[in-house]
């Protein structure tokens, strides 16, 4: 589909886990019934191909009740660009903040989940809650649509250290040979 | 402590979890009462500051019997330099080969756990598992110490992306004064 001036291209199902397994930070957007929300996570981990994400998250967190209650989110990838949109909305609370309008994100409608892509992101993820772990904190999703911006030039995920530093994407290094026997067909 | 070459200072618990945070690919070392072994992992997860992690393996996976049995890991960090090991170790078996022998790693003893440090690695964590959810394949780690080898100059750890190419670390930027709100205390 085509928003803007960004061409959001559908991207393959079994390849919707190649955007999360690098580890990027990444937002996610909820819909609690009336309100769209966006909370930055950077506690995330692929359990399978299909594909099946972890977030960790819980009640000290705003859009945990909207997970919960509506059983959807968008994962969007930001780019080193948005980088202090992204700890801005990893530091204000959705409780008393529009953040699509105070961080100047735009929301398009998903095609299957409530909750909205955000168009300024590098790619985004629609997501079903399947379970939810509340002994461990652990929310596990299950991507049901993924999109990529084949428009945008600026490709650079960050990486959360933990500590208030970032970690920018470097160069790629390409190892298709070595691993084919692991790798799923389609994704080779 | 010292070991040959490396100096493998101790980092404060406190602070692990920055070492698995911008989610590098991950050596695990195992032992099951006769023998070591590693794996190549890439689907983790940090789940608390305290620190707790997650790792997604099974059954499909050798060192998983060992990890059940033994419910002991040492997560190793490996930097640029060691990507061919890293790959090498994740596309063959413990089943029938010695990895530590075949990628000419060195183990270290650990303090806390039976399987072994990797002294090639820039950072060690030894984890005692502390459950395992088989509904989901997820294994949820307790780290007890951890140590980074401060002479090392690679430091750059590489993200996997999942269709056999790597990308290598960046530069870093410092976001530190907008997040101090949301860092606990001592990892500022």
């Amino acid at each position: 589909m085509t928003i803007g001036g960004a061409l959001m291209r559908q991207l393959a199902l079994n390849k919707a886990f190649t955007l999360m397994e690098p580890g990027p930070v990444v937002l996610v957007t909820t819909h609690d019934g009336t309100r769209d929300n966006i909370m930055t996570i950077s506690w995330t981990m692929v359990m399978d191909f299909t594909p099946i994400f972890a977030i960790t998250t819980g009640k000290w967190n705003h859009s945990f009740a909207a997970l919960r209650t509506n059983r959807e989110c968008v994962i969007a990838i930001p780019t080193v660009d948005l980088l202090d949109k992204v700890v801005g909305i990893g530091t204000c609370s959705g409780a008393d903040t529009d953040k699509f309008a105070k961080f100047e994100l735009t929301p398009v409608q998903a095609k299957l989940v409530r909750p909205p892509l955000i168009q300024e992101c590098l790619a985004n993820i629609e997501c079903k809650v399947i379970d939810i772990i509340r002994k461990h904190n652990i929310v596990v999703l299950e991507a049901v649509a993924a999109y990529i911006d084949a428009t945008r030039k600026e490709k650079r995920a960050v990486h959360a250290v933990g500590d208030g530093t970032f970690i920018v994407d470097g160069y790629k290094i390409d190892r298709k040979k070595m691993m084919a026997s692991k790798l799923p067909a389609g994704v080779r």
